[in-house]
């Protein structure tokens, strides 16, 4: 059960944070940018290389420290199939480091397509991949197909409930005739999904995203969604506080995850960590993951003891 | 404007449908398996291979009939890098026969991620696609870095607004407190979204997509969206008809395009062309886009005349 490695790898490394990999060229140091013969204003196949270096480097300064990491399929797109087979290396340079993969395409469609893109994610034909971000928009038969692969195959999903953004609510805070919002629906329906997945933790393999920057909703979705893992994005450069993303945590402090991704990728530009200068780049997104866990665990004792 | 060269495609191939093409391996005709060096269970590679050709055969047997052709990503991240390749190369050969080319691949993400996913899709660093269908679940800030492209750069999106399978309405049918369906809280939206990239057709660059297995409420969102060029999958394969799929167009037969996918691509297995065999499956393509055209053209003109 993917709900169950994640629960244990969260409790063994004690963090419950993972690492976005979502490489823009202009957070990659020169160093790096130097080694893979590119620039600034790369071509796809030079643009892909710096960002598998990148990703690799990264990996190794914090894989001990984190139980997952989380590349943001847009990222590679961006440089077309070179930049999807960076993406496809960069899986499997995570999974030889023990990590966890779960890939941010927020993929969906209906019944047979949805089987097709949960073979390319998942199967080892495609990305193999240990879970996906998907959008529940268009019902049950648009999930069960990735769900499947929560039984026997060992995968999660993520399944979009409440985002991060700041015109999130455009949709998902309409109110519905029912009393419930758009959001508090398609949460009901993440409950539904995921009753046949749930393993020795209590915890199901079909999560919920529900973003650090609307705590007072993550609060309520997380109740909805008692045997969800939450997977929390908002934090730190989007503004979501740590308190703000212990909102979505059970009262143990278990059942979420709170992924950073500029703020670690970019710890070399941050002020707070220029004493590293750009070479030693490496060490600034070490300390930058290291601070976010103890930050995190701090907020998470709080509120277990408040 | 993606809208008007849309809009006069199919006004000069008197054919408002579009191709889709969504290749799993079971659908290709054995010659081009073998001329591929593949089997039915190929590796990636191999199965890009196939694919490809496949893609490219087809193109050659129907390109002329129609304006565009719809990729679907899911099919092609089936086979990893590889596939998204193949992807490519389907896009860039469409392109060299005329035909627009719309990329299904149902992206969404927040604001900066989204900008990701367009440049990826659209700019000539990915795979330069005309148009994409999103998810518009994030709500503006999720579609504003799409859109955008819709101006100077000459792309579209169609915005999914009522999908057709089977279990769409869970979440899309839901009733709002204000008395609409979700659904048309959506179509609201991109009809919003559309404002600024109208074109001299008078339709905006920024579609919708509405099945056509829900006749009544495409009807209903058509009015909802009176600007939106509807993408309308769902006739033939998945049981929607020609009359169907003619209630999302407007009175005078403009404003919409209707995908068939297995329909054209399986022709060949199909009783009603069995005289061809499977050695000539592209013309068993060829006769079923005719029909299908000479079949929407009916609908469309008995609509208009009653």
């Amino acid at each position: 059960m993917f709900a169950d490695r994640l629960y244990d790898a969260i409790k063994q490394k004690n963090n419950p944070s993972v690492v976005g990999l979502d490489p823009k060229i202009e957070y990659i140091p020169q160093d790096v940018l130097h080694c893979a013969q590119t620039g600034d204003s790369p071509e796809p196949e030079a643009a892909a290389d710096a960002i598998l270096a990148f990703n690799k480097a990264l990996i190794d300064a914090v894989g001990d420290l984190v139980p997952a990491v989380k590349p943001q399929l847009a990222y590679y797109e961006r440089y077309g199939w070179q930049g999807m087979r960076a993406f496809a290396e960069t899986v499997r340079y995570a999974k030889s480091k023990g990590l966890l993969v779960i890939a941010d395409g927020k993929r969906n469609d209906i019944g047979p397509t949805a089987e097709a893109y949960a073979a390319g994610m998942f199967g080892a034909d495609g990305f193999n991949a240990d879970a996906l971000t998907v959008n529940g928009y268009l019902g049950t038969d648009g999930i069960k197909p990735f769900a499947s692969y929560c039984a026997d195959k060992g995968k999660g999903i993520f399944v979009l409930v409440k985002t991060s953004n700041p015109s999130s609510g455009e949709l998902q805070d309409l109110e519905l005739a029912d009393g419930r919002s758009v959001s508090e629906a398609m949460a009901a329906w993440v409950s539904r999904w995921g009753e046949d997945y749930t393993g020795k933790s209590g915890f199901s393999s079909v999560g919920a995203v529900v973003g650090a920057t609307y705590p007072r909703q993550a609060a309520r979705l997380r109740k909805l969604m008692p045997h969800a893992i939450l997977l929390i994005p908002g934090y730190g450069a989007q503004g979501g506080g740590a308190e703000d993303a212990a909102a979505g945590f059970a009262f143990d402090g278990t059942g979420a995850i709170v992924n950073a991704s500029r703020s670690i990728m970019c710890a070399w530009k941050n002020d707070k960590y220029k004493n590293y200068g750009e070479c030693r780049w490496q060490e600034a997104a070490r300390a930058e993951t290291i601070r976010m866990r103890d930050e995190l665990n701090a907020a998470l004792e709080k509120r277990t003891a408040g």
